[in-house]
C-alpha cells in the first residue's frame, strides 16, 4: 500500500496534547475512543464502511523516524523528554473494528480504540482521514449501482478530477467496494486487483484523417475487444453508422465489436437512437455505454426517460462523492482511566443534542428477520452479551424520539465489532477486496429498499441497550451537575 | 514529495491507445496538447494556479517497472512489441506552463505539452489529476483568505476529512499557495516547510477532572505559546472566564495567553461577548480563533456581524472545496504532425460551443494598466510575439459575445507560459514554496476586487489575437465542411 504512513500524518494538537500528557503524568492513563459519523451523506439511508484495511496498515507500522524527530525538534516546541517518548513510539493500543463492506449507521462505532491516551491521541487525524474518505465513496458507489439496478454495470472513470493522487486510489479502491464492477486507474488496478476498464478518447479519433480510419485502426488493433467512442463529430450521423460500418467488416473477419460509448449530449435520446440503429443493422448485442457527469440521480432518471444504457462510466461525481464530499466522521473519547486505574466512562453533552456522545466501551449487535433482512441494531456495553438472546430486550433509540422497542424472541443477533488489533499486533486477517466487495453486496441486499431511496430514505431503526441509555443519562445529568463553574 | 509516480497512474484508455498507436505505427507521430479549464468553480472570477512542481516531478521521473509491464502483459490485451516500448519509455517532450500562484481565467494553456502522440496521451490523467486538484484548493483558499480580509489569519484544519491523504497533503500545500498562514497538518509542514499549529482538542478538557485543571495544564506544558479551546462546557460561563482566570495566572508567571479558540454555537454572538470579557478583564492582546465548518460565505457573513475573529480555521470546507469539489480541467489536442511532419492545427467542434477547443500552439499573454493592475489576456499563436508591442492589437473575446477590444500603446505585457522541460528534461527550476505564495499574494492584489466577488464576480477579459481567431474561425469552418460522412 502505497499509502503515506508517516506517524507526522497527524494534526499538531495532537503532537502538543501528547506533550502535556507525557510532561503532566498521563502517558500511561487509558482512554477508549469511538470512530463514528452522525449523518449520512445526501441525507441517505446508510453508509459502506470501507478503509479498515489501509487504517490497519498505518496502525501497525506507525512510528517517528530521526528525520522525524529531528523535524520537531527544529519547531522549538517539544523537550527532550517528550522527543525521547516519540523515538520509541509504537502503536500497542487494542482496536475492534467493523468490517469493511458491512452497512453501517450514525451513532455506530465504526472503530472502537482502546490505548493509552497519547497513542490514542496521536492516531485520530489519520483515522479519520482513512475511513471518511473510503466510507464516503463506497457509500456513493453503493448508491450509483442501486440506481443503475441489477442489469447496470458501473465503471469507475475518476483518476483526472480526484482529489489528488490519494484521492483516485483510495476512490477507486472504496468504489470497487461499494459494488462498481472496474476502475480507469490502472495503478489502482494493479494495487488492488481491481478489474481495469477503457478503450479511446475524442483525442484517437482526431488524430486520424476521419472517423472511420479511427474505428478501424482500433478494431485491428484490438480486434476481441473493441469498444468505439462515437460522439466526436455526430453520434447518430455520423458515430454510430460508422461503428456499425466497422462492426460489419469485424464480422467478416471473425470478431465482434463489443460496445459504443457516448460521451455528450441528450443520452436518453441517443441512446435510444443508437439502440435502435444497432438493431436494426442486426446487432443486438452491442453494448451501448454512456458517460458524462453521470450520478445516482442523474442515472435514476435517464432509466425513468428509457434510456437504453447497458454500462455507465461513471468519474467526477462519483470519487469526489461531487454532491456531499465530505463524511463528518469524529472520534470521541467515551472512556478513561482514573487516578486508581478504573476505566470511567467519559460524555461530551452538548447545547446540540446530536453532539452529545454515547459514553462507555461499546459493542454493536445487528438483528435480522425471518427473512434474513437487517430489523435493527442495537449498542450496547461491551460487558453486554447479547447473542445468547432468548427472551426480549428493551432499547430506546438514541435521539430519544421513538419509544422503547422490543427486540423480539428468536431473532437472529450478531455483533458487528470484531477484534483487529490486541496489543500493537494485528489479529485480523483481511479477505481479499473482491471478498469485501462482495460482502457489501450481500449485506446490501439484506437493506430494505426503503433505506436506500435517495429522496426521503427510511431512518433505520438504531437503539440503545436499557443499560446503556440507562448510563447515558445518568451522565448528562452529572454533567449538567458538575458544569465547571465560572472562574 | 511522496506522490505515486507510477507511469501505471493513468486511464486504462491511455494505454489501449498507446498500444493502438504503436502497432499501426503512429508512436512518432508529434502532437500538442492543452490543459485547460472552461469554468471557475462556483461562478468565481478566478483561479490560482497550482500543482506545477508535483508535475514536473511526476514527469520527470515516470517509468515502466519490470513489475508495471508484469502487471500489463497479465491483462492479456497487449502485444510483446508495446510492452518493449513501454519498457524503455521516458518522457522526453517539452511543456511549457504558467508558474504556480499565477492567477488563471478559463480558456488560458496551464500546461502546454509537446510530445509524441503516445507519450502525450500517458500523463493526461496524472497531469490533470495534479493540477485540477492544487488549482481547485488554491483558488478556494484564496477565496477564504480574501473573505478574512488583510487583518484575519486563515488556518487550514483540514487533515481529517481531506480525500484520502494526497487529498490532505497536497491541500495543505494549495491552500499554503492561496494564502492559508499555516496548516494542522505536521506532515505536510515537514514536507513543504508550511508553519503548522495547533494546540488541544475537546478531549483533552475532557480527560482532566475539571477545565481548570485542562486549561492550567495546558498552561504549564506550554507556557509560551498557549491557546485555550472555551467551548467544552460552556463558552461564556465557564470556558472564557477560566481561561481569564488562568491568563492571570500565566501573568504573575511573566507568561502571556496567547489565544482562545471557540469550536461551536454562534460564533457572531460568542466572539463579540468573549472579546467584551477578554478587554474587560484588562486582555485586550488576547486573539480569539474561531473554527467550525467555516468557509468564504460564512466568514464573510460571521464579519458582516461584526464577528471579533482574529484567526480562521478552516477545514472540511476549504480542503474539499465543499461547495464545488472538482474542478474541471481539461486536456484537448491542439496540433499534430501530418504525414509529412509538419504541425497542423487541430480542433474539436462541439454542438456545445463552449466545447470547441481553440488550435494551434499558443502562448498567452498578459497586459497591465497603469496601475500595474491586470487588463486583460490575449491568447496568441506562440510565433506571434506580442512582447515588443507597440502599436495596437485587435482581439475578439473567445465567445464571440463581445466586440472587438483595442489594446492601447504603452500597455505593459507579459508572456504566461514558461518552458519548463525541454526534451524530457527539467529546465525550470521552482521557487520555495514560501515565493510561490507571494507570487499568488501578490498577482491577487493586481486582480481589481470585481473579478473577487463571490456573488456575480465579473468576468475578466480574454481574448484571441487576430491571427487565431482567424485560424479558429477557418478550422471550424472546415470541420462543419468535412464532418465524416454517414457509413
Amino acid at each position: 500500500m502505497n499509502l503515506d504512513t508517516s506517524a507526522l500524518l497527524t494534526d499538531f494538537y495532537q503532537l502538543t496534547m501528547m506533550g502535556g500528557y507525557v510532561s503532566c503524568g498521563h502517558s500511561h492513563q487509558r482512554a477508549v475512543f469511538d470512530l463514528y459519523f452522525r449523518r449520512v451523506p445526501e441525507d441517505g439511508g446508510f453508509c459502506v464502511a470501507a478503509g479498515l484495511e489501509q487504517a490497519l496498515a498505518y496502525l501497525t507500522s506507525l512510528r517517528f523516524t530521526e528525520a522525524d524527530i529531528d523535524y520537531l525538534r527544529g519547531l522549538g516546541r517539544f523537550d527532550d523528554g517528550f522527543l525521547a517518548y516519540l523515538r520509541d513510539f509504537r502503536f500497542k493500543g487494542d482496536v475492534s473494528a467493523v468490517e469493511e463492506g458491512t452497512v453501517v449507521f450514525p451513532g455506530e462505532p465504526l472503530m472502537r480504540v482502546s490505548a493509552t491516551m497519547p497513542e490514542a491521541q496521536l492516531i485520530e487525524s489519520a483515522l479519520l482521514n482513512i475511513v471518511n474518505f473510503q466510507t464516503l465513496i463506497a457509500t456513493k458507489a453503493a448508491r450509483v449501482c442501486h440506481a443503475a439496478g441489477d442489469e447496470g454495470l458501473v465503471l469507475e472513470f475518476g483518476l483526472r478530477r480526484a482529489q489528488g493522487v490519494d484521492g483516485a486510489m483510495s476512490a477507486s479502491r472504496a468504489a470497487y467496494v461499494g459494488g462498481c464492477a472496474a476502475t480507469s486507474n490502472v495503478r489502482a488496478g494493479q494495487q488492488f486487483g481491481i478489474p481495469v476498464s477503457g478503450t479511446q478518447a475524442h483525442s484517437w479519433i482526431m488524430a486520424f484523417d476521419s472517423e472511420i480510419e479511427a474505428f478501424r485502426a482500433y478494431a485491428k488493433a484490438y480486434p476481441d475487444d473493441t469498444a468505439l467512442l462515437v460522439d466526436t463529430y455526430d453520434t447518430l450521423t455520423s458515430g454510430v453508422p460508422n461503428a456499425i460500418r466497422v462492426a460489419r467488416e469485424m464480422e467478416a473477419d471473425g470478431h465482434h465489436l463489443r460496445s459504443i460509448r457516448i460521451d455528450s449530449g441528450d443520452l436518453a435520446y441517443l441512446s435510444k437512437e443508437a439502440r435502435r440503429l444497432l438493431d436494426e443493422a442486426g446487432f443486438p448485442e452491442i453494448k451501448i455505454v454512456a458517460s458524462s457527469d453521470l450520478d445516482e440521480h442523474i442515472i435514476h432518471n435517464l432509466r425513468a426517460q428509457g434510456a437504453r444504457i447497458d454500462v455507465w462510466g461513471v468519474g467526477t461525481r462519483l470519487v469526489t462523492s461531487h454532491s456531499a464530499p465530505a463524511l463528518g466522521g469524529v472520534y470521541k473519547l467515551v472512556a478513561a482511566s482514573d487516578s486508581e486505574g478504573s476505566m470511567v466512562p467519559r460524555i461530551k453533552v452538548s447545547s446540540n443534542p446530536e453532539k452529545t456522545t454515547t459514553p462507555g466501551v461499546k459493542q454493536v449487535w445487528r438483528t435480522f428477520d425471518a427473512q434474513g433482512l437487517f430489523a435493527g441494531d442495537i449498542i450496547a456495553l461491551d460487558d453486554e452479551d447479547l447473542s445468547s438472546l432468548r427472551g426480549t430486550v428493551r432499547t430506546r433509540h438514541a435521539t430519544w424520539l421513538y419509544p422503547p422497542r422490543r427486540v423480539s424472541r428468536g431473532v437472529r443477533i450478531e455483533p458487528l465489532l470484531v477484534p483487529v488489533i490486541k496489543a500493537g499486533r494485528r489479529v485480523y486477517e483481511a479477505p481479499p477486496l473482491s471478498a469485501v466487495r462482495a460482502r457489501a453486496l450481500s449485506q446490501l441486499s439484506c437493506l430494505r429498499a426503503e433505506h436506500k431511496r435517495f429522496v426521503n430514505a427510511d431512518i433505520y431503526w438504531v437503539g440503545l441497550s436499557e443499560r446503556l441509555f440507562a448510563l447515558r443519562a445518568r451522565l448528562i445529568e452529572e454533567a449538567s451537575a458538575e458544569a465547571a463553574p465560572p472562574g
